[in-house]
C-alpha cells in the first residue's frame, strides 16, 4: 500500500486544529504530509515546515503558490489532496483554488463563511468532479456510529426526543483581547462569519443530532447572544427543535459555561429505547430501556456493530480519543480517494466522512440560528438547498 | 419536646406520595400522625387508617368530617396541621376547609388546580393568619441549599446561564389506560389541571432554577406537547428562559424519555464559577472554575455551610436520599409551627419550607407554559402576582 | 397494627449511631421508642430523654434500672425489645441484662468485646429463647440483597473471586486526642476490644463478602497496623482471603485513607458473570458479563427480585440511603417479633436481619484478623463455632 | 527535524501490540518505520511489510537477517533503533542481537523471560553503551505523571498506603484453546515465562505503584493461581505489600474478573492528601484531602505541572488515550536518542521512558510473585540487583 500524499493550508505555530489534522493523518500510516502553506506569514510558514521535516521546496509562502507549484509536479510526487485548517474565512477561497488546480479537498468546519459560499462550492465540486470531505469530528467516534446504526436499524423505535448540548467555558473572559489566537478569530465577524459559538460548536451539535437520530431538523426557535460584554458574535445560545418526523428537541451550546471543557453530549429517546453519549467519555454508549436495565456499551467490544468495529483500533478498556475519531474521518476520506483511484464504488464503511451536503446543511443551520434568534417569530424553517 | 400532631388527607393504599409524607414526618421523631381521611372511599380510608395503627375514632370518612370533628377535640389532642397529599384538584378545597377549621396546612405541589385558586388561597391565608407550606421536595436537599447559599453569597459571581432538566420515562406507554393510578390522574385535565408533565415536574424544575440561582424568570418561550398519541395533556416540553437579571436559560422536562428515572438536574454558570447538582446522586455538588480544578462537595462534610449542615443527619459517605430531603421540609415547617406557638420569629435555618408565594409562582408558571406553548409569539412574560 | 415498643441503651447527646437507630426505627411507623438509658451520666440521660419527648418515668439512670423497672410494667406497656447502641464493651453486659429481664435484643455491631462473650451470649439466647438481631447495616440495602439473590440463584455461575474494600479517612489524624468521642472509644482497647479498624469496619466488609457471595471464608492472611503513630489498635489493614469453595479474595479496610468517606465496595466474579456495588451510590448495582454489555440495575425497578423490592420504599430515581437500609434491618427484626407474637414461623423476606450466628462469626473474624496479622505464618483458618 | 528511523521485530498480522507501537511511533511525526521482521513465518513477514508500504528490500525473513543487513546500510539510511514487539521469550535474544549489531532497543514488557536474562541484558548494554527503553505504557499517561510529580513534591505528605489493582476478564474462558493468539502465548510457560497474569499485567501494576508513589516495594506476600482449570500459569493473584518507607499496600491483578476490561487503577494516600487514577478514564486525576473538597484534575488544564503538560497534545475535554500514552514513551525515547546524537545530556522531561533498571526490577518482581505465592512463609523480600 502506497501512502496518500497530503498538503496542508494553515495549521502553523500555535494552531490547535492543524496539529490534530497532522496527527490524525499520520496515525494509521496511510497518509503522508508532503507539502504545506502553514501561515499567512511566509517566514513562519517556512520555519514551521522545516520543523515538520518537510523539504524547503515543498513549503510554500502562500496557498496560491502551493496550488500552482504542486500542480506542476509529476503525478506520483504531487500532493493528492489538501487539508484546509485555516480560520473560517479562508476555507472557501482555499478550497476553490485547490479544486481549480485539480486537488481533492478535506476541510475543517464550518465549510465556508456563508451559506452562499457553500452553494458555490457545491457547483465547483460538480464542475470538477473532485472529492470533498468536511471534518465534523464527532461523527468519527465509533460509539456515535454505533448509536446511529442502532437507531437506523429501528432498535430504539421511532425517535421522539433529541437533546443535544455542547457547553464549553473557555471564553468566559475576554480571551480574544488577551492574545489568544483561537479566541480572536472565532469572535471576529470578518474571519468567523455571522456567528461565534454556533459556527464553532453549535453546528457540531446540530450535525450530531441529525447524524445520530437519522432525522432532519425542520424548524428551530433560537436565542443566541454574546453574553460577555463587548462581543459582537454570540458566545452562547439555545434552541428548541422540531424534526420533520414530528420528533422534538433541545439544542444548547455555549462558550461561557465556566468550568466546562468540551461537553458535547447527545441523548435520543425513541418509543422502544434511548441512547446517551458524551464526548468526554467517548468509549461508553448508554442504551436505555423501559423495562430492562440500562446497558453500558464499550468501544472495542465484540457485541458492537460492523461500523463501530471498523472505526476502533484497540481492545476494550484501552481508551481511544479525539485524535482517533479524527483519524477515522481521515481513514474514510482516504478510503474514498483510494476507491476513486481504483475506479471502484466506495464501500459504505469507508465512505463515512461528511461531504458537501453536510457542509451546506451546516451553513444553512448557522445562518438560520442567527436569523431566528433575532426574530420575534417563534419558529423558523431550516430549508434544504 | 412534645410531638406535633399531624392529620392527613389522601395517601391511602397504593399512593406513592402519601407514604413519603408519613415517612418524612416520622423520621425525626418530632411529628406524630394522629388522624386522617385517606381515601375518597370511606371504607378504604378506615381500613387503611387501622393499618397505620390509628384509633378508629380518628380515621374519617371524608375530609369535611375530619375538619369539623378534629376542631371539636381539645386543643391538646386535636391535630395541629393537615398534610394534603391528594391529586391536584383537591388541594385547594381541602386546604380551604382546613384553614376554615383553624388548621395549618402543608400541601403537596402543585398548590392548586389553577392560578386563580392559588390567589384565593393566599387571601384565605391572610384572613386566617395560619401557616402554609408547599412540599417542593428538591429544595430540601442539603446540597441544593449549599448551591443556593454559595450563589447568594456571590461566590460564583453574576449568574449568566441556568440549565435545568427533568427527564423521566415512566409515561412512555399509555400507563394511564393500564390501571396505573399515578398516571391516570396526572393525565386527566379534571384532576391534574391544564398541564400534565409541566404541572407534575416542570414546575419543580422552574422552582429549583429560581431557588438555586436566586434569579427570577422574566419570560419563557415554550414548546409542550402530548407526545404519546391519545393524550390531552403534555407529557413532554422544553423552554428557553430569560431571567430578570439578563441571564438566560434552558428548561426541559419530559415523562417520555424512555429509561430515565427521576433525572432532575441543574447547572448554573456565573462569571466566576459554576455549580452542578443531580437529584439521583444528591449527596454530591460540583463546583466548577475557570482556572482551578473542579471541586466535588459532599453531603456531611465539615466545609459545608450552615444551612446544608442543619439539613443533614449523617456523616460523609452515609447517603441520605429523597425521604430525608422531604423530612427537611417537614422539619422546617415544624420549626415554623413551634416558633409560632412559642411566639418567636422564625429562625432563618428552620423556616426553609416554600410557602404561598412559591405556590402562586408555580401556578403562574404552569399556566404560562401552556399558553406560551400554544402561541406563535416567541416570548411570554412570567408575571408576579 | 400496633406499634412495637422499643427501649434504647446508649445513643445520647452527640452519639452518631443512636440517632440512626432511632430514625430507622421511626421511619416505617411500626416501632415506637418508649424508654431509654441514654448515657453513663444519669443527668445526661434524663436531659436527653426529655429532649426526645419521653416521659421522665421512662428515662433511666442506667441500664440495670431500666431492665428491672420495665420488667415490672404491664405487658402492654413495657418495652418489647432493647436497642443497644453503646460502645463495644457494653454490648455484652447490656444484652445479658436485657435477656435476663426477658427482653429481646437488637444490638449494634460488633456483637461483643470478644469471641468468648459472643459464645456466652449464644448460650444465654438458647436458655431464654429470646430474639437477637445484629445491625450489619450494609446487608439492609436492597441492591445488596439483589446481588445476593442473583448469586444464590446461580446467575453468575461459580464465584471465583471476591474483592471487598472499605476505605475511610476520618482517622488520618489523632482525632482521639482532639475530643472526638467516636474516635476515642474506637481506638481504646478497653472499650473497642482487640481491634480498631477491623472491629469497626473490617468486620462489615467480611460480613458483606460472605453475605453477597454465599461463600464462607476458610482462611485469611492478614496485615493490620496502627498507621498513625501513638495508636495501639489497628487503623488500617488488608487481607488475602481463601473461601471454602476454592474461590479467592482480597479484603482491605482502613481509616487513614485520607479523603475517603465510607467507601465500602464489593465486587464478586463468577464464571458466568460478575457484580459490583458501592455503598456511596447504593441504588445502583452493576452486572458484568463476558460477551454482553454491562447492565446497570437500579433500586425500585420492576425487574428486581422479590427481596430487593420488599426492601425498597420509593420508585426508581428517588434515592434511598443509609437510614433506609438500617430501617430494613429494623423492619426485618420487627417482622420476626410480630411473627413470634403471632406464633407463626418467620417468613423469609421479613427475617432478613443478621443474628447470633453472624455475631459469633464476626467476633471470630476480628480476633483472627489480629492473630493472623501478628503471625509470620501465611494462612490462618477461620473456624466455625 | 529529520525523522528517526525505526525497525520492528514482531507485530505482524493480528498482533495487538505491534500495531499500537506503529501508531504510537507515527503519531507525532518524529519517527519513521523503515524496516521489519514481522513474523516467524518469512512469507507472512514479507506480505505484512508490503501491506505497511515498506519496500521489499527492507522487510526481512527473520530478525538475525535484519540486524546484519541493516548494519550494512549507510548510516543515514539504516534503522537507528529496533522496536521489539514479540512474545516474551524472544525479547532477550532479539535485544541481544540488536545491541550486537549496534542498534538501540525499545522493547515491550516484560523485558525478558527471566530475571537472569534481564541481568545479562544490563551487562550487554553497559558493554555497548547503547540505549534501552521499556514500554511500561501506563507511566506515559500525563495524569500519571502529574500524580508522580505531586507526590514527589511532597504535596500529599508521606505516603502511607498504596492500593493498585488491575482486573481484566478476557481469560475467563479457555481462549488459549480457541485459537486466540494473544491468549495462547501468554499462558504458555515456554513463551511467557514463569507467570501468566503477573508477567502480563501484575508487573504493570507494580511498576505503576512504585512510579507514582516514589516508594520501593520491600516485601510481598502473594497468592497467585490459575483459576481456570487446565492452566499452568497464574491467571489471577493478589498481594500484600510493604514498602521500604514503612508504607503498606495491596496489589491485585486478574484476567478472570469477568466483564472487566483493562481496569488498572491506583490509589495512594499520604498524611496530607491522596490521589486516584484509573486507566479507563485516564484524563481525570482525583486529589483527596482531609478537610477540603475532592478535586478533579483534567488533562490539558493550565493548572497541571510541566511534565503532564509536555505529555499532552490537546486542550481540556478532548480525550487522549492509550495510543497517546504510548506515543509519550516513544517521544521520550526519541528525545533520548536525539540528545545522544546531539551529544547533549538528556533533559528530564523528555527522558521519561523506563529503562534497564525498570526491566530488572520488573523481572525480579515477577519471579518473586511466583516464589512467594508458592511459599507458606508470609513475607518475601524484593531484592535490588
Amino acid at each position: 500500500m502506497i501512502k496518500l500524499r497530503m498538503g496542508m493550508v494553515g495549521g502553523g505555530e500555535g494552531a490547535f486544529i492543524g496539529e490534530v489534522h497532522r496527527s490524525a493523518a499520520a496515525l494509521d500510516g496511510e497518509i503522508e504530509l508532503v507539502c504545506g502553506a502553514f501561515s499567512a506569514d511566509p517566514e513562519c510558514s517556512l520555519r514551521f515546515g522545516k520543523q515538520l521535516g518537510l523539504p524547503a521546496s515543498r513549503v510554500y509562502r502562500d496557498y496560491q503558490t502551493m496550488m500552482s507549484a504542486e500542480a506542476q509536479l509529476s503525478a506520483d510526487r504531487r500532493m493528492q489532496f489538501v487539508a484546509i485548517v485555516t480560520p473560517n474565512h479562508l476555507h472557501y477561497p482555499v478550497a476553490h483554488a485547490a479544486l481549480d488546480a485539480g486537488f481533492h479537498v478535506l476541510s475543517d468546519k464550518p465549510a465556508t463563511l456563508s451559506l452562499n459560499e457553500a452553494l458555490l462550492l457545491r457547483e465547483k465540486l460538480q464542475a470538477t468532479n473532485l472529492l470533498y470531505g468536511l471534518t465534523h469530528t464527532y461523527t468519527g467516534y465509533p460509539l456515535v456510529k454505533e448509536a446511529q446504526q442502532r437507531i437506523a436499524a429501528g432498535e430504539l423505535g421511532a425517535i421522539r426526543k433529541v437533546i443535544v448540548e455542547y457547553p464549553q467555558g473557555w471564553l468566559v473572559e475576554r480571551e480574544e483581547q488577551a492574545g489568544n489566537k483561537q479566541a480572536s478569530w472565532r469572535l471576529d465577524p470578518e474571519r468567523a462569519g455571522v456567528s461565534g459559538c454556533f459556527a464553532d460548536i453549535g453546528v457540531h451539535a446540530a450535525n450530531l443530532a441529525e447524524y445520530v437520530s437519522g432525522l432532519k431538523i425542520e424548524a428551530v426557535c433560537a436565542d443566541l447572544t454574546p453574553m460577555v460584554e463587548g462581543r459582537v458574535l454570540d458566545d452562547d445560545g439555545a434552541m428548541l427543535l422540531r424534526f420533520e418526523s414530528g420528533a422534538r428537541g433541545v439544542l444548547h451550546a455555549s462558550q461561557i459555561c465556566i468550568g466546562e471543557e468540551n461537553g458535547l453530549k447527545i441523548r435520543a429517546y425513541g418509543d422502544k429505547g434511548g441512547v446517551e453519549w458524551s464526548q468526554q467519555e467517548p468509549n461508553t454508549l448508554w442504551l436505555k430501556w423501559h423495562d430492562r436495565p440500562v446497558q453500558m456499551l464499550r468501544a472495542g467490544a465484540a457485541y458492537l456493530g460492523e461500523r463501530a468495529t471498523a472505526n476502533t483500533r484497540l481492545p476494550m478498556g484501552h481508551p481511544e480519543g479525539y485524535i482517533e475519531a479524527f483519524a477515522n474521518l481521515y481513514m474514510a476520506f482516504a478510503g474514498q480517494l483510494r476507491d476513486r483511484h481504483a475506479g471502484v464504488a466506495s464501500h459504505d464503511h469507508n465512505t463515512d466522512c461528511p461531504g458537501i451536503e453536510a457542509a451546506i446543511r451546516g451553513m444553512a443551520f448557522i445562518e438560520l440560528a442567527v436569523t431566528a434568534s433575532a426574530s420575534n417569530v417563534k419558529w423558523h424553517r431550516l430549508q434544504s438547498y
